[in-house]
């Protein structure tokens, strides 16, 4: 595998146009979008508009005419069709975690004699966090947790679960659950699943409606290109709405907000997860994102995921001086998302070395290096220089200066 | 009164020149800040540095260079003097309803053998309708709630009281409720208090430490300026820092996040209070919008907002054509929050025919007119022009438009 291969690939690449969508930095090699996606030009432009324009000039009318009431439910029908879903079941709101606890809550009290919530030890721990919030707050004659290493899901379902709770992409790994068939085994024993689409959204084709999942929550800054701390969502399946009791409350969800009755009646269907009043700011921002998957065929998408993946891990493989990088993720790329994660025992200090060369990628405890492969703004070219300058990372031993080595870090 | 008079007033304001920090638009007054505060020029500026140099550039690496990851408690500390309360106890997170979410179901656990959550039937819904919530997810036997009007608060507290939640500046009337009174009576029998300072925080002084003031809740977007839903706030006092236990366990809540533990250990203090990944853009913004305050008195903010009040009902009185107007405020300005409300039976029309006029206020059911008084940007002229524009709506009837009659609204 050479350069010149890469450009072919690119050449073929029916997704090339879409890059110039995007707000890329010359000479960097962006691979962790499925951290904090890009800045589309689409995003830059309704920043500007939504804050001089929208707020400045329009001020507080700006909630009619620009719409600002309506961004949660447009958002939500934007995402839809990304994540399998026929219109009216999904929402903008809050964060993931906030929304967790939402649909956490909402689903136990439509299993009444089940109490259990299931989830997987490697789950991302906001998930495992939100869970053990609500097992404190309900105690344990309302709420258990049982915790499973990955292997042994499917075995610990069985008719005492209420919820099964799982992110379908492991934030580590990049390893796909089997959506459809998990889901069924959930609903062959009468559990409720919510599935975390956090890394799934926007870079894999997910079929909620066909895989007749109950709920969903997901994120708007990964692969969304929303923004930083992008507001998230939620999908609660049609035939659940009659059922939504959801424990937050706010005026937003209320059936008629500014009538200000003092007595909650929650709106129809989705919009009842709906709290307070929205960041509209950050959420115009995700709105404007969103356009670029307008004519997007996530089919498409993946396989042009998978291409980037198999033509990095060929490159990977092909250098001696890379043979300590250890697949992290799992070898078939069915079986993965949209990334690659790698073991290395100085992954860490790989990792700083390569963003000081323009690679960006991240790391994750103890010891992976991972790449998020976004196929909208990713070129085969910027594989193939990435893993040119990983090599002169390791080969030079850059990476070994004291400023690389492990520390406190947020990221 | 007359014009001249308000010119007057003008050349004598020491907070005049903080107008020119503000966005105004030329010939509009805009009289609804304590709904949307005005865009800064600080965070117009903050808009553009946010979005595209520091995500669009910066991306991930911003969380560090550029302190996202430290905003929560920058914020925090930058609200905590205009609320009377010393470092470490301030911390800006998600909206008000989800953080009244998590003081109250926190403060319920403070209270073993005391169940009742006391309010006001006049209290902003949202703090109703996230009190029903509770009262719905932990049934009767953990959670009641008494609502009174206002003037049987007092008499309402007794020891079976465990939390007393109110507004400190109620949203229709503007009428101040006496914080320190009541903490304390609150304190003799045992009852824990959480204030909303929605139309408080920015607008009058607070002193949430000197009044002993349990937990209290604030909006980012009406008096702090910080833009269409920006993020809240949660203050609670260090006293009650070891007792926190708050449901909403969310990643950022972490004490160490980024370790990714399975296991929810609470950060200590104000910042366990954190949920999910905070909408970074929309904070920031918020943040920029604070320096504002920075170099302001807020005694010297209430005098020139009860001057702007004392002004415009003079201004009301002298016209015969708006004898129709009757105060829904307090007539004493010491009980009075900033802003001015008056009945009138076609309040909605008026105020869209205001609106078309260039006066922008608020219209609230069933039938108050409600003004804004917001120090910071708005003149003794600018409430002399508002009056004379009103004055022209009622004297030529043009509310009377079918246009103007009441509909479907949203703010």
């Amino acid at each position: 595998m050479n350069k010149s291969q890469a450009q072919q690939l690119d050449l073929n690449d029916p997704l090339a146009e879409k890059r110039a969508e995007f707000c890329l930095n010359p000479g960097q090699i962006y691979l962790d979008g499925n951290s904090l996606g890009l800045l589309t030009k689409a995003s830059r432009l309704r920043a500007k508009e939504v804050t001089v324009d929208q707020w400045g000039e329009g001020l507080i009318t700006s909630w009619n005419t620009h719409h600002w009431i309506d961004l949660p439910v447009k958002i939500g029908e934007k995402i839809a069709p990304l994540i399998g879903a026929e219109p009216g079941q999904v929402i903008c709101t809050d964060s993931v975690s906030v929304n967790l606890f939402k649909l956490l809550a909402c689903a136990l009290a439509m299993q009444p004699g089940r109490i259990k919530v299931l989830s997987q030890t490697d789950n991302f721990p906001t998930d495992l966090y939100i869970t053990q919030g609500i097992n404190a707050l309900l105690g344990e004659n309302r709420c258990q947790i049982l915790l499973v290493e990955d292997e042994d899901i499917a075995d610990a379902i069985d008719e005492s679960v209420a919820v099964l709770l799982l992110t379908q992409v492991n934030f580590r790994s990049g390893k796909v659950h089997d959506m459809r068939q998990i889901t069924e085994l959930a609903h062959q024993s009468g559990a409720l699943v919510i599935w975390d689409l956090a890394h799934s959204a926007g870079a894999i084709p997910v079929s909620l409606d066909c895989c007749e999942v109950d709920f969903a929550v997901g994120c708007g800054y990964k692969f969304l290109n929303g923004g930083p701390g992008a507001p998230a969502f939620i999908y609660a399946a049609k035939r659940h709405h009659q059922q939504i009791q959801q424990p937050l409350q706010g005026w937003m969800g209320h059936r008629s907000p500014f009538e200000f009755s003092p007595t909650y009646r929650p709106a129809e269907g989705i919009q009842s997860f709906l709290v307070g009043t929205p960041p509209v700011i950050s959420m115009s921002i995700l709105d404007a994102a969103l356009d670029v998957f307008q004519d997007i065929d996530l089919c498409q998408l993946q396989e042009k995921s998978k291409a980037l993946s198999e033509f990095f891990i060929g490159l990977i493989t092909q250098y001696a001086q890379l043979s300590e990088f250890v697949m992290a993720s799992p070898e078939q790329s069915e079986e993965r998302g949209s990334q690659l994660s790698f073991h290395h025992p100085d992954a860490y200090a790989i990792c700083q070395a390569l963003i000081d060369e323009g690679v960006i990628a991240d790391f994750r405890a103890p010891d992976i290096l991972r790449f998020g492969i976004t196929p909208l703004y990713t070129s085969f070219c910027d594989i193939w220089v990435a893993v040119e300058r990983l090599v002169r990372v390791v080969e030079q031993g850059s990476y070994r200066r004291p400023e690389y080595q492990i520390k406190a870090r947020v990221t």
